[in-house]
């Protein structure tokens, strides 16, 4: 897309950006070998990496044209609650304890006003930022529930057939935050403007289960239901992983937990409600 | 260095490169973790990296201020004589076929071509790259015989005593070059200029064998093959890695061959040769 905007000899750096352990190999593998790679066939296109969480400045100030992020800045920068004082709390920002929950609230617009900030500075002029990222519903819809059940449940059957330890099952949470319009908002109140950005396009809006919307047409609640368990296995089980006492155990438990994950979302199929944020921000010139 | 030169709000971005396959999560750790990092203290100071061979373009032209490079270039970009056809030429760029001697001396020529030519690409006018490679002294000496040597014998006793076989062994190669300072001259001929890059300064010396200085002092012989051992086994084995046909042995083969280049090494310190060359190009406005 960006590429039909410029001549072909005009230069484009892409950086990502990720957390120091992402596997930056595989990133710079996949963009040499894919033949989809934004690499292949363009000559002045060029790829580069930064392994630094963005809750701080990665870049320098006024150098970036267009930033864009999906599924990142759901997940917090810290644990803001320590897990074994508080545990068996899966998803610790909206669970049954108050304290619990607003300490993820807190954190959570902590980040956001961080993020923005940062990126803020990073922006050149009228430079973009895309964010996709999870949402909380006008209805309070916080989404996934169905996965987020078939997940505790399958752990609680692991925990009775000792695959894992009641501890480790206690330690074991996904520190996400879904975030509404209004908490979007918060750091540009009240002039619309913070670090010289403002709100270009900020929409909250149900986003589809693609596996519900197959499994729609084929019926297939077996594919439906292993669908969803490869989905939460590569996002979130990683999470799982500092909870486990013996780190190499880690495939053999994950593999138990996708198996009964599959076959409670088979056996059960149900649209799964996925509130989702798309915000574009702008970066005004100095008045 | 550099931050003496700038105030400390100017940004200065460091881009690193090496192959896909490096350990860029080592890296980014040591940047944020290590109290010596450049990281450290310097706000405005920001880091990221490149996972591609540098014998191509890998950042847009007329973006880079500083380039620098050492014990790099060395490495041919590609084995120019498939060692299986030529078995049992440890270091084949000087080694007793002429066919095989030529082929590396004709790649170096090529890679040293490239390099300077993309480098001159990327670099702004007035830039500089600083490279400090290998090179061929003036009495035609190629250094670190005593540690081929080394190598060479004790991958000859490993062969005997099966830990490896005579095919693994025949495939090992080092694909090394130095350079004389004619080498390094060749692409600039014979204007002095090429890409609009210029030799400001072309050195080639003998450099230090820091451990025989140390050897010189203590007279810790033991100590002495030892490091060296330890320095073959970081910068070289891994080339031996894929001439194995088991890969998992490789760890059990190189602490043997690491522990044999030890004891030949500390029965009969001797200096090692170091023929070093340092090159600094100065990219020249356009006229």
């Amino acid at each position: 897309v960006v590429r039909t905007r410029t001549s072909p000899d005009h230069s484009v750096l892409v950086v990502h950006t990720d957390r120091p352990d992402n596997d930056f190999t595989a990133l710079f593998r996949t963009l040499e070998e894919d033949p989809d790679s934004y690499l292949t066939g363009h000559r002045a296109t060029f790829a580069s990496a930064v392994g630094r969480s963005f809750y701080s400045q990665i870049l320098p100030s006024n150098s970036v044209h267009l930033g864009w992020t999906s599924w990142s800045v759901q997940w917090t920068s810290r644990l803001p609650v320590d897990p074994t004082e508080h545990p068996g709390r899966l998803r610790p920002a909206c669970c049954d304890l108050d304290t619990v929950c607003s300490a993820y609230a807190r954190q959570a617009a902590r980040d956001w006003h961080e993020f923005v900030a940062f990126r803020g500075r990073e922006l050149c002029d009228g430079g973009r930022l895309v964010v996709m990222t999870l949402a909380v519903g006008e209805d309070g819809e916080r989404g996934f529930g169905p996965l987020v059940a078939a997940i505790s449940d399958t752990l609680a059957e692991l925990r009775s057939a000792g695959v894992v330890t009641a501890d480790e099952v206690g330690r074991m949470c996904l520190p996400i935050v879904g975030r509404s319009a209004a908490d979007f908002r918060e750091p540009f109140a009240p002039s619309g403007l913070f670090e010289r950005l403002q709100i270009e396009h900020l929409e909250v809006f149900d986003g589809e289960d693609r596996f519900w919307a197959r499994y729609q047409k084929d019926r297939d609640a077996t594919t439906f239901g292993k669908q969803w368990a490869q989905f939460a296995r590569a996002s979130v089980f990683p999470s799982f992983a500092p909870a486990l006492e013996r780190p190499a155990a880690a495939a053999d438990v994950f593999d138990q937990l996708e198996a009964g994950v599959a076959t409670r979302l088979g056996a059960a199929p149900e649209r799964t409600p996925i509130p989702l944020a798309h915000v574009v921000l702008v970066k005004r010139p100095r008045p």
